[in-house]
Formats: C-alpha cells, structure tokens, sequence
C-alpha cells in the first residue's frame, strides 16, 4: 500500500468516526484546556503518586520475569492499584507468549587459570547439556568480525564479543552496540556452528560486578545455543586472559530455556471521557520486568508515570473529553508480546487512537519531544511544546514519534504518537541488571515526567480535531523505538 | 610493665645489637641516601611493576579465600614471583588457623511479601540448619541500640542493624559503624538469644546490589548464629517492608561454617642488606583475599606495593646497608592469623626490625604519614617526610604510627612503626565484595605507593641509628590499625 491511498483512507476514517471538524482543517487545543495543563504541569511536578506506585510495586512485588510466580501477583497488584487511583474502567486482555524460565547459572575460566565468571544467561538461551557445555573461547572484537568470520574459527567453540558501551544521554550504544550484540550475535554464532555464546554486558557501568540480561535473537522453536552476558569487569578478566595467547577453555553451566507457553495480560485502567469516550489517549509502561532486580527503572517507573498522570487528571473537577488510556503490557521484555498482542487486536480501531506514548526508558527527565502526526496536528504538538518547554522539554520537529516500546506497535499499525526522550545517561548503567532497584529513581525527576504525560494526554484528550491516526498511516515515518 | 624500665631493656638491646652509636644520639640518614632516595622515588612513580604484579595475581590466581583452593596456589604464584622480581631470599613461615568455608548462601523475605535478598555470609558464620532458618526480623538502628535491647524482644528473631556508613578519605566510618556492627554485632546478638543476624552491609555503595562480606567476631569453638550482610538496595528493601508495621518473616540459608583447621604460610622475600644483613625493614601486605572479589584492593595492591618497592631498591647499584623484608601474610581476612603468627614467631628478635608498614588500605595515594619511633628518631623520620612531600605526603608528627593491619602485631611486640594513610574515599565501595577487581586501581596512584614505600624502607635501611625498636617500645602510644 502507498502512502496517498492511506491518506485517503485516513480521511475517510476520520469522517466516519464522527468528528465534526474537516481532515485538513488545523487541529487545535482550547485556551481553557491550555491553562488547566498548565495547572496539571505544576500540580504534577510536586505529585508523589507515581514514586508511591513505583516503591509499592517494586517493595511488595519486586521482579516480575514474564510468566514466572511473580506474573499473577503484579497483575492483580495493577488491578487493584487502578482501582484504588479511582479510574472509572479497569480490565485485562489475554496475552500469550513462549514461557521462558530461568533456575540457575554459573560459568568459569577452566583454564589457563580457573576462575569463576559473573554472568547470566539471556532470554530464549537454551540451556547446556547437564553438567555444563566447556569448550574453547573465540574473541571477535565486534559484530561484523563476527559476521565475516570464517564458520571454521567458530565451530563447536564460545563466540565472545567484547565492544564496549559508552554512556550518552539518548542512550544510543544500546542501539549501536549493546543490543545487535546481544540480539543478533547468538543467532549469527549458532548459524556458523559455535557452541555458547558470551558477551561484554550491554550495560555503561563500566566497574560493577554485574551482568545485564536481557532477549536474544532466538526464536520459539529455534534450538539456539547457550547464551549469556559477563559483567563488565568479567569481561575485563576474560580478555586479559585471553591477552595471554594460550587456549581460554570457559566452562558455561545454564539451567534455563522454554516450557510451554504462558497467557498473561495486559492490565488496563481508564479514565474514561465525557464526550468522546470511545476515542483514547494512550498511555502506559510495561507491567513485567527482568528477574534479577525489582524492575523499578524498567519499567516500574512507566507503568507508574502514565498511571500518575491519569489519576492527576481523574482528580480534575470534570473528566477530560477523550478516555486516557493507561496500559501496564505484558512481557516486553522478551520481544514486546503485549504490544503486539494489543496491536494485533486494535488495530482495526486504531484511528479511534487520538495519540499515544509509553514510557520505557527509566526516570531520568524528559528533555526532548517528538511527534509522528498529520501535518494539521503540527499547530496543537506546538501547543503542547509551549506548555512543556517551562519544565525543560525541547521540541523537535523534524523528528518522528514512534510511541514507545509497545506502543510502537500500534504506531505501526496507524496511531499518531509522540516521542518522549528521556536523559538516559546512567540507565544502561542498571538496565535488566539486580541493579534495578527503587533507589534508582530520584522522585523529582520522575514527578517531571509525570507532568509531561500529563500535559499532553489531557491536552490531546481536549484538542478541537484529530492527529491523524489511521490504518497505517505513519508507515513510512522511520520511527525506531 | 612500665615505660621507664621498657625504655632501659631496649636501650641495653640495641647496645647489644652492636649498632655504633648511643641509645640517645639522633638517628639521622646521611645526604647521599637522601639524594638516592629522591632517585628513587621519581623512578617508581612511573615503575609499573606493582601494577603487573597485582593485575597477575588478580587474573592468574584471583580470590585467594585463607585455607581455600587458591590458597596454595597463591603462595606457590607469590614464592615463583620473589624469585623472578630476584630477591636475595625466598622462604615461609607456617600459620596455622580454623577454616572456615563458604559454601553456599540465599536468603528472603518470606512474609509480608515475598522478596530475595542479595546477602552474603560473615566469616566463622555457622551455616543455618539444613533448609535454612525461617524467623521473624527484629530492627535496631545502630549498635547502641541492640546492646541495650531486652534479651525478651531478640530472643528466637533474627536481629537487624541497618546503620549507613559514608564516605570520608580517611575511611572513618568503618571504624565507628561498619566494622563494629558486624564484628561485635553478632556476638552481641547471640549472647541476647538471637537466631540470626543481619546487617546492612558495611559499604559506602549505597547503590550496588553487592554485599560486602567481612569477619564477625566469633571465635573458634563459639556456637555462633547465622550471620550475613545485606547489599544495600536489599538493605533499604527490608527496612521499607520493616516500615510496613506487620511481622516481617526472612528466611536465611547459609551453608558455610568452621571445617577443622588448616596451614597455610605468610610468604616473606628479602634484599640482604649488605651491612647489617639481621637488620631489617619490614613491608608487605596480606595474600589471602576474600572470596567473592579477586582481592585487588584488598589486598592484591598492598602485596604489589611492597614487592614493587622492593624491587626498584634491589635494582640500585648496591644493596642497602639494612635487610628490606616483604612480607606476603596469611590469613589477615579472619583476625589477622598471618601477623599474629609472624608477631609470635618474631617478639624476641623485635629489636632488630628497623622499622616497619604494611599497606592494605587499597590503592588510593598515600596522602599522610605519622610514625611511631623513639625520640631521637623524630628528625630522620622529618628527613623521610621530606622527600614524600613533593609527591603529596603530609607528615603529621602528633599520630602514632601504628605499622598496618599484620605489622600492627609487630608493633604491638615494639617495632618502631609508619601509617602510610591512603586515600580511601572509596575503599568501602568495593571492600570485601566481587567488586573488589583489577579495575579498581589506578597504575599511577598504585606507582604513588611504591614511591612512598621505596622511600621510607631505602631511608631507614641507610639510617645511622635506629628507630627505636625495643620489647614493648610502643604499648601505650595509642595506634589503632
């Protein structure tokens, strides 16, 4: 499909749904909706709500590795907690995936000089043999060495990898560097026949004794090959080692790997709106999170960002026009399986999706936003960027929106969404580490993010027209997220 | 005994050791020693023959737990690396003490919600019954605290202290908090009837999800009770469920304990002095480590810092008048078995250690040195501060100088002693933890230590007079290390 006969379609859509304003007339945002964002901006910038939601999920809940014994316990936590907030709907929707489990790990330098190795197994690695996989280690600098490496260097060894992660405020070495390694690199290695699989974590914390988990490439029904991160000073110990030009022989012992599948769900709770009540300004985080911390930066914090700005809003003397939309999604972390099951499952009514945007990337503030929207929504983003300027939010028009994690999915399939850049300078820090704890979270800074999920899902849920949700109508927009 | 007649018995002992000069006259080092030990010093500050040897020990050997598998492994790495760096004399001396094994630890919040707790077992910790030890916590906020507890309110429970250290260069509050809570802690607790104890780790990382281990202050053929610290993210998880008001139930599972006892050896090499050969300057540090590091600070730095010294003085065209003796001890981690031992062994002959220091303090620089010595040796240790000054050594004449962790044995015997303070701002973040690794130490500020320790040791090698060293010289001069 091309993009003018989307636009068309689009159009039409819109019409459809009842809007009384033309798909080419200028969306726009009333002054009185304005001024009480503003109000919501200030008041949300001193409200404890979101770090009251992130300390109890994070104290009475703790990790909560999708489809583990933690999984049931968070969603009926959610439920409970969307209740309590006053939200006028709360509900789940089924999500299925692959049950990933993991019981132990352990890994050691056998030899030239035996040492134990800090690590963790990755999402969808298989486990070894019973008693352990050792074999001979191979050192490739990077992906692509990897990628042009001769299958014969590789076969029935360990691939490490070992490039490093520097810190950025947009965190862009997870994308670069971190990620693909970890990612991509187990699949390529099992392609050219290696035994395991180990990596220099994903991770900016350059001196913790640390390892970061997080998904593989693997897919259901893949056999794959024992994967897993070393901590980063591990990984320091592994290449001196290495440096000394005899035989490495590691030793990988990984309980772990697929069991069945699992249903879950996302649990979702509204506000609903007094004029358009089926059309949605959504809004959330992930409700799951990796095993080994408490899943207080990732993704804790979304789920209670999204959550706060709606009840700040909820306690307005009158409900907003449009139903805010708050989604804690289930299991993201191996391969976005809420998103994709709620995309799947909206994508029908996406135009009904007046805008979207989920948190995932801790509680550092947000200092940059941007927006995949018709061109005639450009003039209400504006308005949105002038009540969030004052709180240190830049606006940049040039680039897309792609919605977040999960919601990247139903911006996929059509939905208008912002993006809301987080400062992630010390996030791969603690990212899917046993790092990830409350402590992490300064309350002030993610207060500001409230105030911004705030002002601009009210402001959204008020706005006089539409930004141009429709069945693919962001397609082309080179939105990463 | 009192000062006066100890102060005769060592002016008769050093009349009898054949020095030429009067118990009174002032020692004083002669100016080319000076200008050699200017030489000296400039060379090791840029020598990195501390650095390799400690990056060796930390990848080759690693954790070097006393009584341990890598325990043997270590001495024979230690004796083989003497003998490369080409001292005179390679040799060890016995120790022997109780071994203590860590096998396995896991602890939880089992009730009101369910949590694993990141901790790690204390040494001569006894292990809990077989499938652990379920009790209710019962919180105190510092030791004064549990010390005046009713026996009533301890009894059965499993007592908590969470007290905060901070960071300060001088790492003061180890002394006043950490070491304290976890040293006399339990044996308090045990005493009131507890069941087991924890505490909040004894770190200045008040973020990483890594407990800090450490000796308690039971002794062997003591009962104990099950003993371990808390990271402190895990720290701050329990007093926040604790502040919850209801019974909060942890199970602890420590598989660890006393198994018989074991001989291990402090391994000692020398450069012969060429005058005065049974005369002897004494440096080192401790060769055991805990286990879950790989004892790079502590106290991987202090052996490499000594043998380093050691070394670029063997390197000078002639060997010092005195004996330089490096000192490898045993066993420092669970009550200083190694010092005790070597203090034991060598009482009768302290007369003849010129002076002493050993370094376990990390690798931060040296920033202050006191010293205690008799009277008339107070201007050649001026003469000593003055060549460290320019390399940031303050000389505070009012300290006494208490000689280091093991040494502080030998000055408890009467050796004429240094305190070389470090910089330990951030010695308590990685101290008895698995972040106790190679990357921790900065090859300049370790080359900063050899150039203290070269100098001090040439300098008081060269000496024309003694330092004092006599039977029980220096009970009453209030060093504490």
């Amino acid at each position: 499909m091309h993009r003018p006969s989307l636009t068309l379609l689009a159009a039409s859509l819109m019409l459809a749904t009842g809007l009384a304003c033309a798909a080419d007339a200028p969306t726009t945002i009333p002054a009185a909706a304005v001024q009480t964002a503003e109000q919501l901006r200030d008041k949300a910038m001193h409200d404890d709500t979101a770090y009251k939601l992130v300390e109890g999920l994070t104290t009475e809940i703790g990790a909560r590795l999708a489809g583990g014994p933690n999984d049931p316990r968070a969603r009926a936590w959610m439920i409970a907690k969307f209740k309590a907030l006053g939200f006028d709907k709360v509900y789940t929707e089924p999500v299925t995936y692959p049950l990933w489990v993991r019981h132990s790990e352990h890994g050691a330098i056998v030899a030239p000089f035996p040492q134990p190795l800090t690590l963790i197994a990755l999402g969808y690695s298989p486990g070894t043999p019973k008693g352990g996989l050792t074999a001979q280690v191979v050192q490739f600098p990077n992906l692509d060495a990897l990628k042009a490496a001769d299958p014969a260097t590789v076969k029935g060894k360990i691939v490490y990898i070992g490039e490093r992660m520097q810190r950025y405020k947009d965190g862009r070495d997870y994308g670069r560097i971190g990620s693909p390694i970890r990612v991509a690199g187990p699949v390529i290695a099992e392609a050219k026949g290696a035994a395991g699989y180990l990596l220099r974590s994903a991770g900016t914390d350059a001196n913790e004794r640390i390892p970061h988990t997080g998904v593989t490439g693997f897919k259901p029904g893949d056999k794959g090959i024992p994967a897993a991160a070393l901590s980063n000073p591990d990984a320091d110990q592994l290449e001196r080692v290495l440096a000394y030009g005899k035989p490495v022989t590691v030793k990988l012992d990984l309980d772990c790997g697929i069991e069945g599948q699992y249903t879950g769900a996302n649990v979702i709770g509204e506000i609903t709106g007094s004029k358009y009540p089926d059309q949605v300004v959504a809004i959330g985080g992930h409700l799951d999170s990796w095993d080994p911390g408490t899943g207080a930066i990732d993704d804790g914090a979304g789920v209670a960002i999204a959550a706060g700005a709606a009840k700040v809003i909820h306690d307005l003397p009158q409900r907003p026009e449009r139903t805010i939309r708050v989604i804690a999604f289930a299991n993201e972390e191996m391969g976005l399986w809420g998103g994709r099951a709620y995309a799947e499952k909206h994508a029908a009514d996406v135009s009904t999706f007046q805008l979207g945007s989920e948190s995932d990337f801790g509680s550092g503030p947000v200092w940059r936003m941007s927006a995949s929207v018709k061109p005639q929504a450009r003039g209400a983003i504006e308005q949105i960027a002038k009540v969030l300027a004052p709180i240190g939010v830049a606006y940049d028009p040039k680039r897309p929106g792609g919605g977040g994690s999960d919601l990247s999915q139903m911006h996929g399939k059509g939905m208008a969404a912002l993006s809301l850049t987080q400062d992630g300078t010390y996030y791969f820090d603690w990212h899917h580490t046993a790092n990830d704890t409350l402590d992490k979270i300064d309350p002030k800074q993610l207060a500001q993010n409230v105030a911004v999920y705030a002002v601009f899902s009210y402001m959204a849920a008020q706005a006089n027209g539409d930004f141009g949700s429709a069945p693919g109508a962001f397609a082309h927009d080179g939105a990463e997220e």
